[in-house]
């Protein structure tokens, strides 16, 4: 304490109630919490009883703090302001100089404010989330006793979750073993992992383009280099584009999704995934699949991965329980074929393993039965959805726009008229209550600055009165 | 499934029971389990209804799977065996040719092995923790649906959890704000993203020696290079041999736990932690602080992290809650300083941000008052345990044998006769039931070959027979 307080000639009580009020106004106590005991305070620093108490009588004195009988001293509540408290300053970058982590984080943040029309990021809509049955789940592990607390586990994850990860993926035509798969905290850590593994700072890295903005962070995160391949809305990935990327840079890996790619909703060909893989096998490149939405199929059977063709153990399949089960818990999980051993060694050198509880939870929830059941009904309700937003869009928006006719997943890709700059209306629709996703952050170039992501997931009449509103903005910006 | 299936003249049906069988040898559907149902499988792969339960009918004959009437077929549970089942192999390298990471999985993956007395892996007595209270908490977020399971939450992770740690930082002489703080999936994830913030591949980074096994695995998986500091037994690092290491090398970061250094249990004077931290603030290099053990101390209080110096906000302050409330949980945290803006851009590229349901959890532990109250039962039990384990050392291990006396923790760092090779003994107490950790995986040398670090949380009486054990083994080797 003497440190912080004998620096000059103020008395020490006086050092310590500023530095007490400093912390109650930086947010450390907050209104109503109590404050360290003058016990605590004289032992921890090291001052007289009575320097702690002239300090808090300071404090209350000044209406800092308040003693309450036999209890302590607490934080006062500031009394109910009589006017409304001032609009929060949010100042937005000038088009003109986008920084698209920046522009990242604020997308990321709006959907965490509820009074927006939740649009942007591509969130799940929570009435279509298993939320009573993971609730129950999380009682019964709780109440049985069911997480060993002293004991992080494996590095590979909990056997009870890799099991069902392997069960799933058989009926996605893609035989995994329990040993071949390391469970993740999310579909970003296993990318993040397996780039990691393959790549060096400075590589090439090939993504479909447009390409999901968080795929993109990640590869920035890694020093590592894009080279980003045209990608068709409805068949996905230009297999002819690739083979020239192929022939005329020096790829290291490619990263794709080839069902319902985000923000395109794609879908490979079955005999595209399979000529992808043996392109990638002949040239000895790793396909690192992002499969986070392959569940989310709107008609037919489930698609299959690529990593169903692979013969050289060349990819490396990631995905994750945030669109079906949860986002909130972080599980995710990679099959990393050849590149396990290494992998596994690096899951251990960046977090030990994913968090039990979470791991557990999704372990019950796949094998209690029922996952079937929920995600026809999942799959029919964003197919609806999705369906309602595209037609609103299309009877809403000016003239020229273009929206995509995604077969999976719950997001809608929005072609604006050329004259139309997205960060403008992004602005714009916050606003008015709405948040987007501005084309801007699914390229590292500015390709896409007429173009937005919508999120249909939160689609419904009330959503519909806020895509009019957004055509109307955008009418008045394609003019 | 073609693919698969059309290769040669073999029927169809046959391919497809030979490949489910596989999948039941290999784990994915397991004793009891059912499999998938005739219409799955028909769909999924294109086949037709007669075909797959012709392949059914096979592998129940086979006695691999067994019809149960209107429920489906199951793998089939096997006899019990009448002989006990061989154990299983389990071969270790020679001492020769030490591979540090396959050591360390090795005894991390003895700390699930409930035969084995816990010797090895630092991990805490499970009647020390408050699991009972933990369980309770989770029940109650269970109950009131208190996690919002559609959102993934803000990347530098919950308020109520920051807030928190700001308080405890605050009793432990560092004012730290809710704003300063960054949620993480434990200390090694913090320590990992600090190092990725700060340093490039090939930097060099000074640590004590011996240091933390897990903290060398870090900077090997990150490509860094490792300068060991002397470190003494009581206060910890040389800091003498610090400056000498500056003056002489390229040093761009340091990472150093002055609290009760895992494995030495040694604690850096206030005086000493002031000087280190102005010698590299003059420098303007990084220090890195792992303050995992802060909260352990035997007698006296808390002591002060190094970071309560730091003016320059060039201390990366990083702990977590592994060893006072959970591991399992897999909750850190970190303070980074300047470099907070890239370290929080990088937690989002990594996995988005940490688990909400084991933020919660910790955050209302904390919150509901009683942790002075568990972590004064934890202090007092792990003092004991120390010095009962430390007396069980001087008595039964070989003339010769020295033996640390630390001030926290609840770890001991054993120097053998220099005969003793700790690969040998770590290898001969696995025979006999007991696991340690060998000094060869606390140093990039092998300069701790004689060295063992023996955990000391499930000390008791039935646990000192199995320091007797070790004492008599290390004899042996010593001779």
């Amino acid at each position: 304490m003497e440190r912080l307080l004998s620096a000059d000639k103020v008395p020490l009580y006086e050092r310590l109630a500023e530095e007490i009020a400093l912390q109650v106004r930086q947010g450390t106590f907050r209104p109503g919490e109590r404050v360290p005991s003058v016990r605590q305070i004289s032992q921890q620093k090291n001052l007289s009883i009575t320097t702690v108490l002239r300090a808090y009588q300071m404090l209350e004195t000044r209406g800092v703090i308040e003693a309450r009988p036999q209890s302590g001293y607490y934080v006062r509540i500031p009394p109910r302001p009589t006017i409304p408290e001032p609009e929060i300053s949010n100042p937005l970058p000038d088009p003109s100089q986008v920084n698209i982590a920046e522009l990242v984080m604020r997308v990321m943040r709006d959907s965490l404010d509820q009074r927006l029309v939740q649009f942007g990021a591509a969130i799940p809509d929570p009435n279509l989330l298993p939320i009573k049955r993971l609730n129950r789940i999380l009682a019964s592990i709780a109440r049985n006793d069911q997480i060993p607390q002293n004991l992080c586990g494996e590095p590979k994850g909990l056997e009870e979750l890799r099991v069902q990860v392997a069960q799933r993926a058989y009926l996605s035509g893609c035989p995994l073993t329990p040993e071949d798969v390391i469970i993740t905290s999310g579909a970003t850590e296993a990318i993040s992992l397996a780039l990691r593994v393959i790549c060096r700072p400075g590589d090439l890295v090939a993504v479909e383009s447009p390409t999901y903005f968080g795929i993109l962070q990640i590869l920035e995160s890694l020093g590592l280099r894009t080279l980003e391949i045209p990608t068709h809305s409805r068949t996905g990935l230009s297999l002819g584009a690739l083979r020239f990327a192929l022939d005329n840079h020096p790829v290291k890996a490619c990263l794709f999704v080839p069902n319902f790619n985000n923000p395109l909703g794609s879908l490979m060909p079955s005999a595209n995934k399979r000529e992808l893989v043996e392109m990638l096998a002949e040239r000895e490149i790793p396909l690192i699949e992002d499969d986070i939405y392959g569940e989310l199929f709107f008609s037919g059977q489930r698609p299959e991965v690529a990593k169903a063709y692979d013969r050289k153990d060349l990819v490396v399949l990631c995905s994750s329980f945030s669109k079906d089960i949860s986002p909130s818990l972080r599980v995710g999980w990679v099959a990393p074929g050849r590149f396990k051993a290494e992998l596994e060694r690096l899951k251990m050198a960046t977090n030990m393993c994913t968090s039990l509880l979470p791991q557990l939870a999704v372990a019950q929830f796949l094998a209690s039965g029922g996952y079937d059941h929920h995600m026809r009904r999942m799959r029919r309700a964003y197919a609806d959805k999705v369906a309602q937003m595209a037609q609103a869009v299309a009877r809403y928006f000016p003239e020229g726009t273009r929206v995509t006719n995604p077969l999976g997943g719950h997001v809608l890709w929005v072609q604006l008229p050329s004259k139309v700059d997205s960060l403008i209306l992004y602005r714009q629709a916050l606003k008015v209550g709405i948040t987007l996703a501005p084309g801007y952050i699914f390229s590292p170039t500015t390709r896409y600055k007429n173009f937005i992501r919508l999120n249909a997931a939160y689609m419904d009449a009330r959503a519909e009165r806020a895509v009019l509103r957004l055509g109307e903005l955008a009418e008045r910006l394609a003019n």
